[in-house]
């Protein structure tokens, strides 16, 4: 059966998953980048970039793991782009360059309609205006018997598990303090919401914690 | 010189360090227990409770390190005991039994006056009202070129944090969540204050992450 997931999501020993004053310079927020420093150094992330091979170890591992089986995408707004309410036009066309990673359908989350956006290799941006339930019936839709992932920002990932809609989350839990930022759990009662840690795994810059819904 | 420490103190995924509604039956709040797991199964805390011999793992040479040239501790009323306001007499004479397992002065805060409690095997209760500067004061001059160790709870540590008086905080980063309970970090800007992380520990039931002030 298909199921939510959010995957490879940083999360600092402080609790923050993005950095403050998120920008078109710091898309990751100031010192964001801190909390991604166990993915940019895998060959996952490497060789998405073109920057040669990286790192092939339990952080690549867990890398893989996120882009496997996965049919469908939902994003924030905010991790489309820098851009808040109306679109000017349609010259934004995401963080990615002309051919994104995704390579299948991505249902993105905005107050403010506009036309999908077919990429090269696969990837189609869908915008989405009427909430993040119908999102994830159109994600299922698109995923088949495949799982949808859900890449952020904070306030969406905090939007669903608030609703108790996503059914895994692997965070990389990284050795750092960010002091300020948008905070994952901060307010929530995850055990309550009916989620628990089912498993960690030491990695060579993060550790990743494995968090399921209770059957 | 010698430095205030904070030593195998847990911490949950969503960054709980005890759990709600703390009394005598549950003096680490309810669902406490989860956050020491790591702690009940090695060969330290056993042998201290006459259990036999534990693992002698990473987890256990942490727990070793946490008591390793430690002159004198300080702790919260609450982690002396459950009793609050005026001490209705001698009676209470903290969770430990005859023989507490510090072995030096130990320094607990509290807004009501009580005479030195001498225990059996080194350790002597010093009751302080004047303040937790004060309370720092007393317990480096007993310690001499030993450490300070801060042994909690929760709001005492934070009070100490936010003073920038810690100078290094040894966290077990326990793969639960708690939902609720007392919250270390939340609020505070620990990289603000001065502090980084300076290394990460893969244990068999927890993540060691050592927090030290810049110099």
């Amino acid at each position: 059966m298909s199921r939510l997931k959010v995957q490879c999501f940083a999360v600092s020993l402080d609790g923050f998953s993005a950095g403050p004053d998120q920008s078109l310079e710091n898309p990751l927020g100031v010192r964001g980048p801190e909390l991604m420093e166990w993915f940019f150094a895998t060959n996952v992330w490497r060789t998405m970039h073109g920057l040669g091979e990286g790192e092939k170890g339990v952080d690549n591992r867990m890398a893989e793991k996120g882009f496997e089986n996965i049919g469908a995408w939902i994003l924030g707004r905010n991790m489309f782009g820098p851009i808040r309410g109306e679109w000017p036009d349609d010259a934004w066309k995401g963080w990615w360059g002309d051919e994104p990673p995704y390579h299948v359908p991505v249902f993105v989350l905005t107050h403010h309609a506009r036309a999908p956006l077919a990429m090269k290799g696969g990837t189609t941006f869908h915008f989405v205006t009427d909430g993040f339930e119908s999102a994830l019936a159109r994600a299922k839709a698109a995923a088949g018997s495949r799982d949808v992932r859900l890449g952020g920002g904070v306030a969406t990932i905090r939007e669903y598990l608030k609703a108790q809609l996503v059914d895994e989350m692997h965070l990389a839990v990284r050795p750092v303090l960010l002091g300020a930022g948008e905070n994952l759990m901060s307010g929530l009662d995850l055990r309550a919401l009916g989620y628990e840690v089912v498993e960690s795994i030491a990695g060579e810059r993060a550790t990743h914690m494995i968090v399921r819904k209770r059957a």
